[in-house]
């Protein structure tokens, strides 16, 4: 199942800027593999961190088809939409500044008709005020102002599963609950058991057990399995009985 | 700011079961804090791993107050809602699947008034069904099936932003568009500077324009920076005029 239906994921190019660390090449390039974008550039990236991770197991296709560039002027000449990725700390923001929720629906947008390049930071300063000035604006990803910081493999993971997301409305519920008439043969063979059972009866316990079983939300899938248990029990205690 | 707001972050608990790798604790916690949920539990995590995670520089109070469980009957004890989380292979499940945009709504939903657990398996195999048995129902994050199993820490990330994620609605656009009237002044500018230019001129020159300069989209905080430019520019055209 493609994980964002509409979404050309070959519109996007992730880019690294300075990225220090072969594991987050790695996690970075995993996620985007998950998510289906497929297109990491990377800019002045430390040497050896990218050969480890082009070389590290289970690197895949991703890693392995990743681009250097010179530049990021370079790494986005052919992209008509750049949006930086940032935190926020004390640096004053001469860009506007969206929240994942809302910027990731514009790049979505985007991504249906244009090419997009989503930049991250280095691990350690994020992206540079020199580094922002190419980015049209800037994300932000909703975490808490005492510890604003991620890691950036996980950085990349959400943003893009925000770009994977799909509305809720879309999402069948995986399982429907059983029919009434069932809910009620369950009830019954219950109450079948109770009095078998000798079960203390009211005029009022058979209202109450029917309502106890439909609060338990029995689904189609398993109403027969229940029915069948409770038969089983039932037949035992009036077996029992005969014996006795 | 919180993550989350009506989200009270102290209903949720995240528990991992079987994790072997020390950086996928300390992801996970680093996660955890980074959104606001702070209670972590370990179901037979691999005993190095987790003191190698504790003793991380900066691992940070998550794992430093992480509780070690015997089991997960124990770990979700406390909980009315346990929700485990697979990447589904072709393991025949027994319960109900939810993507995590819908699954997490229900989460977020039960967090508002109960004690809900997170479970999420081993790097290598996930939760078995024997720890599924323990969960309401599952999540499913929604990756590719061709590259479908997320790396620990970045599930964990991902989930937890669904979690921590606002409507949309609630993100105010982050800076206005100039006033027209600040557009038309910028257009007037410019229109002089091509003149004083000697910009050949047909009569559609200023329609053109006009539109031109409308389709930027302009931002009320840059209106008055552009006009300066621009200014400054005429002023030179005119004054180099007078100069020859």
């Amino acid at each position: 199942m493609p994980p964002a239906p509409g979404v050309p994921g070959g519109n996007l190019r992730v880019v690294l800027v300075a990225p220090r660390n072969p594991l987050n090449i790695g996690a970075a390039a995993r996620a985007m593999s998950n998510f289906g974008f497929l297109e990491l550039g990377l800019v002045n990236a430390y040497d050896v961190a990218f050969r480890e991770a082009r070389s590290a197991v289970g690197a895949g296709a991703v890693v392995r088809n990743a681009v250097e560039y010179p530049d990021i002027g370079a790494a986005v000449a052919d992209c008509s939409l750049v949006v930086g990725t940032t935190s926020i700390g004390n640096r004053q923001l001469q860009h506007p500044l969206r929240r994942l929720e809302y910027g990731g629906r514009l790049v979505r947008r985007a991504l249906a008709g244009e090419k997009v390049a989503l930049l991250f930071g280095s691990e350690k300063f994020g992206l540079s005020n020199e580094d922002m000035s190419w980015c049209h604006w800037l994300i932000r990803i909703p975490t808490r102002e005492e510890h604003g910081s991620m890691n950036l493999g996980q950085a990349v993971a959400v943003c893009l599963y925000e770009l994977a997301r799909r509305p809720v409305a879309a999402t069948p519920e995986p399982r429907k609950p059983a029919r009434s008439a069932e809910v009620d043969r369950i009830t019954r063979y219950l109450l079948e058991a109770l009095r078998e059972s000798g079960y203390p009866r009211t005029q009022s316990t058979a209202a109450r057990v029917r309502r106890m079983v439909r609060r338990l939300n029995i689904h189609e899938q398993e109403a027969e399995a229940w029915m069948g248990m409770l038969r089983q029990i039932v037949w035992k205690l009036r077996s029992g009985d005969n014996e006795t």
